[in-house]
């Protein structure tokens, strides 16, 4: 009987989203809990997703909507730690090693980093799949050992916990497989609920915007940051969001071992200038937030500081020993294994290189072993593709564009085709491009 | 491996429906054809349904689902009956009993009418209920016997088959609970499919409009009418839809034992104005299509003639005798058992009705137990409202307006203070009305 009644009413609150209705916080608890507890099958919570894509919901629903899943399970109590508990997460682009270098950075200036890191599907493996290039690298410790190493080291690296806002994994798979992801109310209550059950102080978000992004318009992305900004304010945890361009790969590398290494080079004060630009853009704002830093400025030559006189790098020595990992690879990035395979694309004229289409050379690289499809593909670490130029590159017909990696020698030359596709070489140089494009702060 | 890839296609299809696209045939078969094999999750097919209700489908994909759904079962083959085979549907109403009367009226014309007649949840029963409410009646007759009983009666009135269009049942129970139920090009397949299924010829729809109905407005039901007859000849039936008003209940009873007993009163040339003429002009739609008379004038002159000479009654007899049933009720329909509890409700003041809220009135008879909210409810068949009066009659304070009756004393009450609030009661007479707005044939 009861079980009817609440079947009767999940439809009726479909039915109402449906016409454009505004739910109350108490009916999308209730759906939510409902959810949770089997009295909402998982053909209607995608039926209202569906809804949702088409009528939205406002401000307090995303609100209500965040807090229920938040709510859904444990509630991470960081309140022994402390520093101020800043995380960073972006929503995705190819190439986008950040987090391996902003985290030590950031711990290195006094920022508490517990960082959840996913292992995404798609083109490459998420930032798990990067640290576990590193030989012995765990990312499965304990809350207690987390808690332990977010103490002494100021930062801890591990998986998102599946105790942490169930709700949100359950309703996302639903939302893979119904055509329901593209949703700014459902993503913003997604990223937000997860993270606030972390029991962070402020969050830093990286909104990609462009080809290789979820966001492939500027004003999508915009609208995607407004509101993550704003609903996660009311949820209780200051946010900034800085949309940044992702219309070519980031860095030289796509890959899990080659991304580590070139993340790992920054803290040696080498490495790629868009990936240090915005790595330091992005440990800035951590910086602001935090309150250890009260301007851009200040925040740069404080980062500027740790980099040069190795105090990030040795963070990240100790954060990889103590997760397990072997911390000669920090000191030695080149030397993290590779896939024996490799191939080496030339290019087919001569001209300046005016982009780089970061979503085919992603497929390329997926091709070759460094992503998943399915949960239960597994990630090759040392496949990938090096790129020897980027955009605004001169280069001469023959010249090596970039270096394919794969275990299977099978792989190179469908990838090798693929890859060579994404270049487009034109006979005038592209403007100067810049990854950051703004933060929006409220 | 397989399973994953039609897993990923099928998100895709869900996408390009949301998007507006139009899937193609074969997309939709496989769609329908996963869903039955279980490849397309129930989630899956619910947010397509929600898509659907959003972006509709276009005539040639409401062709390719409902074939696709009227082939997920078995196809009755009627090829041994040689008359015309004509089967009448109506979309609801409340106090709807036409079939009752109209199936032996129809079958004492000529037509063959092989009756699948469903059990719907609402407000009263469906046609099955109101003809158990006749003891003895059965209608889970097998096959060969409603072949058997449709060869030498013309006529046989049996319960939806679950062996026919499996996934229209399936979708159904999805959509009925996940608020997908009003979209045009779903219904249409849903009821199509499952007519296609049952082997007949030619389908006359009484598709109600008005309070009382599913479709609120003309222009709604006019649509749906008219995707129905469109999509119903392209899959190969020829189909008719006559627009019925449903702004008052159809007759004076609602109630299973007291619409089937007043549909008898038909048989006797007695009844109600109202039920008598839209169970005239949907025969003689019936035999329009049958080809059995090619004038309104004509149909309606041998219809007048089979239930004066007591064609149609005697068929009557013999059908209800041939599917278990007394028929001595046939010739005695007040005489069918009705609920002991009664309480008459009068009018409140002087004046002329001038409106009886027919949903309303159903849920107050619902509430005395002659429907069913979930599948496993029993309905009472002796449960029910009658009227003493109807809408353009005068009333004087005090006057009967209806009679209740239910098995539990405790019911009369609310029902009463429920049916009493339907009427409405003004100073001057409402236009006369009319249940028939117009035939769609084309």
């Amino acid at each position: 009987m009861e079980k009817t009644k609440r079947t009767t009413s999940v439809s009726e609150l479909i039915v109402r989203k449906r016409e454009g209705d505004r739910l109350t916080q108490d009916e999308i608890r209730s759906l939510i809990s409902g959810f949770m507890d089997g009295t909402v099958a998982d053909y209607q919570m995608s039926a209202f997703a569906m809804a949702v894509y088409f009528k939205g919901m406002d401000f307090e629903e995303t609100v209500a909507m965040t807090l229920a899943m938040r709510d859904s399970g444990e509630i991470v109590n960081l309140d022994s730690i402390r520093l101020p508990k800043v995380d960073k997460h972006s929503t995705g682009g190819v190439g986008d090693k950040v987090s391996i270098c902003l985290a030590p950075i950031a711990a290195a200036c006094g920022v508490a980093v517990p960082m959840m890191c996913g292992r995404s599907l798609g083109y490459t493996g998420g930032t798990l799949d990067k640290l576990e290039a590193i030989p012995g690298f765990r990312i499965d410790l304990s809350i207690r050992a987390f808690l332990a190493q977010l103490q002494k080291l100021g930062c801890a690296l591990i998986g998102q916990t599946g105790a942490l806002a169930p709700a949100d994994k359950r309703l996302y798979a639903l939302r893979d497989v119904t055509g329901t992801v593209e949703s700014i109310p459902l993503i913003t209550s997604s990223i937000l609920s997860k993270k606030l059950a972390a029991g962070i102080d402020a969050l830093v978000l990286d909104v990609k915007v462009g080809r290789g992004a979820f966001m492939r318009t500027e004003s999508a992305a915009r609208e995607l940051a407004g509101s993550l900004v704003r609903v996660g304010r009311r949820a209780g945890m200051r946010v900034s969001a800085t949309l940044t361009d992702m219309n070519s790969p980031i860095g030289y590398t796509i890959g899990n071992a080659l991304e580590t290494a070139e993340a790992m080079e920054i803290l040696h004060g080498r490495g790629p200038d868009d990936l240090r630009d915005l790595t330091y853009a992005l440990v800035a704002e951590m910086l602001r937030m935090a309150g250890i830093s009260r301007s851009e400025a200040g925040a740069l030559r404080r980062i500027n500081q740790v980099v040069a006189d190795g105090t990030a790098l040795e963070r990240m020595r100790q954060i990889v020993e103590a997760q397990g990992g072997d911390p000669a690879f920090v000191d030695k990035p080149s030397e993290l294994p590779l896939a024996r395979h490799r191939s080496t694309i030339a290019s087919p004229g001569d001209g300046y290189i005016t982009g780089i289409d970061p979503l085919e050379l992603g497929h390329a690289s997926m091709g070759l072993g460094t992503g998943r499809l399915r949960v239960e593909d597994v990630v090759d670490p040392g496949a990938g593709i090096r790129l020897h130029a980027q955009v605004g590159d001169r280069v001469r017909r023959g010249d090596p564009l970039a270096t394919l990696y794969a275990s299977r020698k099978g792989l190179l030359k469908p990838g090798a085709e693929r890859a060579t596709a994404c270049f487009r070489i034109g006979r005038r140089p592209p403007p100067a491009p810049s990854r950051i494009i703004e933060t929006i702060r409220r």
